[in-house]
């Protein structure tokens, strides 16, 4: 059974990846493995961990009614998302990335983040890119 | 029916995302626009033309033999290759758009270039990365 890997971060970019995510995982007939990496240290208190397994709940509610085979790993190892993201891809020997991309203006243009830039490059695979809004919910 | 924009150059890179792309039309039951773009001016002559017809005649049959419909657009328009794209793919209204990455590493480190990204941030629907080496051919 092919894998799909989705870098998910509660924000619109990262629910619109898990969304399209889902819906790859049932056109293709594969299993969703969810990585939502935190770096950790100091900025990551209990609390945040709390509300963090909460949003994941949430995600795992979510792919269980849309009758998707899934996984979530919550990674906190001082790694950047887009290194865990590509150690996960080649663990699970992925098919395919899914990404959220943000647009940032910095300098008045816009710009693509360096863990997408990173994850595009160094991904194993095919990477599908989603920006939040351009995607149809699951049903 | 949905349509799939494959940006593609005689080169491993656009090869590999015309592949990919004739793999997720069929997947997908939707049809492939393959887009070819060329600036024009001085550099792109008579010889260019004939040799870039004889590239796409195989594009065509290659296609033709995997049974996915499709059409193909040669744009000389002046333009960069990310406007050539994400302009048919406005047009077409694209549910997808597949591209190739290549590798670049002008001051040792690996970057995207600058019409990926532009791809990426602009195009109205996700948009599908491959690098060439990574794709299955199609059968």
């Amino acid at each position: 059974m092919g894998t799909i890997v989705v870098g998910y971060v509660p924000k619109p970019e990262g629910r619109a990846a898990l969304r399209r995510a889902a819906e790859e995982a049932r056109l293709r007939g594969m299993r969703l493995v969810v990585v939502n990496s935190h770096r950790g240290g100091r900025e990551f208190d209990r609390d945040d961990a709390i509300e963090s397994e909460a949003q994941l709940d949430e995600v795992r509610s979510t792919l269980q009614e849309a009758g998707v085979e899934h996984e979530v790993r919550q990674l906190v190892r001082g790694l950047d998302p887009a290194d865990d993201l590509v150690n996960v891809a080649n663990e699970v020997g992925a098919d395919i990335i899914v990404i959220g991309l943000r647009r940032r203006s910095p300098v008045g243009k816009l710009i693509l983040g360096s863990n997408a830039q990173r994850v595009l490059l160094d991904a194993p695979c095919p990477v599908l890119a989603v920006k939040a809004g351009e995607d149809e919910p699951v049903e």
